[in-house]
């Protein structure tokens, strides 16, 4: 793990117009420093140096607040599918009021960047007083959930000054990616060979990431074209349905235009009722077990005069004669899919509000950490 | 029980312009049908004869679709307060498509009005193959779902013809209620005489929502009020986010309306940066335990120059000083505040939706029971 400096000069821009920008640009970097000598491609394994015992836990409980919290729910599907420990995810404000029920046998996770996060810390309180075991997922060191939990793994992402986090999101990824992969080992659910492929998989991420980042002009370019549209909607299936939220939250954070995420499968339960020529839709249709569902879900928003902006994989022949727009992000295992495919949406909300004049840095009515309830 | 024709006639307007408005006005009649005989007030219990036993259960999960899908988070609330039971609730295209975690000793409960929605159906197959227990809370009778479930419980709501289901989600809401005092009281978790506290508040259900109906002409004067807004923003806490949530589904659907809703404690974390005077924002804000976090959140609407729409229960004195607007509620039991709330959050789409001149009956790209994927 390489240390990180949090000076002063390190939170400058750096060449950047914002911070945000440079922030998202440091993600290659962060995500060498997240995974950094954690992964154990020989042992097919990943180092973690938790105390915690991987045993000792019947589900898992994660609580977060905005961002985090959909980096929670990415974590759900992850913890389900490599460990097989139920687990839940809610926002840290529902979370802390609502009586959760836990044993000593539940594991609360709290992922927050900044610690602070006063309803994330509340809630794992609230989830130690039960009895549970609890871990942190932190970005800032000695910060106040640090030291209310047993455990901590940092996400090892430098210091984020824009207040619409970015490269904290996928470090948050990353980093539940690998607890899973921990659990998954340690209960023997998951499998030497394929916990290899998938750590083979990560090892590639900050490349890909890289990739991405060269693509900004065609990002600027569709940016050029959106920006202007009242509304957006988000769609994605399975870990890239957390995606979709992320994406949407961004656009509402820094361009106040109000994007609204669904998971795709749930659109026609109502928000198909929204769609017309004026409503853009984001859908992820990145190749997986999914794909052929989330294809069909294009069809039913083009069907209906929507215009859709695919996010989908290098090569995919297909998707270009259902969208009006298509975003190549590299191929890589669905389950990580989500590492790579959020940082072109980072940059459409960035270039949007860019384009819209909003002080992308400074967003109105938000602040970095949410100290007060 | 009283047995429901399900004829042409009683599909019929009955005088309405609409049937979805004369399906609100059936609410006060629907509570009494499916609360039925099956409140004993006396022993502190109810009598739902399901053959299933409460006690060969460890978790639940319920698995539904659009507005049946918040019935389900409200479900959630009341089997962990009343029965302790960890209760997961997901919409069923995720559901059935990520592998949940499933053993002989979980419940899985499909809620849907028509028993056809095929997500749903196919989320309660994949848990009866990894082995669970299974119940249907449904309305119509012989339908695809109650045929694959082991036991089921009729929500006896009658034909529901309106796209926009809003007699079904009261009683699905009542049904969920009822299954948490069962399971409560089976569990040894309720005592007999908070049970029968809340089976008294239970028997006045009717008569609340009938007094909420008579105040139709308040809701008319908002829908005048706010009908052009381009946005809306619902917000509710604990059993109320799902009273939001549906409240925003339909607005949405019926309207065009681009209204979402969130966790009220989760709007600082973005949300909140939409938040201009355009933006009207509904606040279930009714007493309970959560009252008071409730109207910090709707200083900080209000500190952000945002117009507050308040549902609050009669007699609050307090409210009208901060909301612009107050749509009084008569005072029941906190965890029942929903069935009672929801009512004018109904009337409020509806209105708003005949006066933009939309087809309320059937509003665009929605159908009634979504029988493809």
């Amino acid at each position: 793990v390489v240390e990180i400096d949090w000076t002063l000069e390190a939170a400058e821009k750096g060449g950047f117009p914002h911070y945000m920008l440079k922030e998202i640009y440091e993600q290659p970097w962060v995500l060498e420093n997240t995974l950094g000598g954690r992964l154990k491609e020989e042992e097919g394994d990943v180092e973690l140096g938790l105390g915690l015992d991987p045993l000792a836990i019947d589900r898992i409980h994660v609580i977060a607040c905005g961002t985090a919290a959909y980096a929670g729910w990415y974590g759900k599907y992850l913890l389900e599918a490599l460990a097989r420990i139920p687990t839940e995810w809610d926002v840290a404000s529902e979370y802390r009021y609502r009586d959760p029920v836990v044993d000593e046998r539940t594991l609360a996770i709290a992922i927050s960047q900044s610690g602070e996060t006063i309803d994330t810390l509340e809630g794992i309180r609230e989830a130690k007083a039960k009895g549970a075991r609890t871990l942190g997922v932190i970005n800032a060191k000695g910060s106040s959930i640090t030291r209310e939990v047993e455990d901590v793994l940092y996400i090892h992402a430098g210091p984020e000054i824009g207040v619409a986090s970015t490269k904290a999101y996928i470090a948050m990824l990353s980093a539940m990616a690998m607890l899973a992969i921990h659990f998954g080992r340690r209960r023997r659910i998951l499998g030497k060979e394929e916990a290899q492929g998938l750590l083979k998989e990560m090892r590639k991420l900050p490349r890909l990431v890289e990739e991405v980042l060269e693509k900004r002009p065609l990002i600027a370019h569709l940016a050029e074209k959106y920006h202007q549209a009242q509304d957006f909607l988000f769609l994605g299936r399975h870990v890239q349905a957390p995606t979709a939220y992320e994406g949407a939250l961004k656009l509402k954070e820094i361009s106040y235009i109000h994007a609204e995420a669904y998971p795709a499968g749930e659109m026609k339960h109502g928000p198909i009722a929204l769609i017309d020529e004026h409503l853009p839709v984001v859908v992820l249709a990145t190749r997986g077990p999914l794909y052929e569902k989330t294809l069909s879900n294009i069809q039913e928003v083009r069907a209906r005069g929507g215009k859709v902006i695919a996010i989908a994989t290098e090569g995919d022949g297909e998707i270009g004669k259902l969208a009006q727009d298509v975003f190549p992000v590299p191929e890589v295992h669905p389950l990580l899919a989500p590492i790579v495919s959020v940082v072109p949406l980072q940059l459409l909300a960035y270039e949007i509000a860019v384009l819209l004049g909003r002080d992308v840095d400074q967003p109105r009515n938000l602040a970095k950490s949410v100290t007060v309830e």
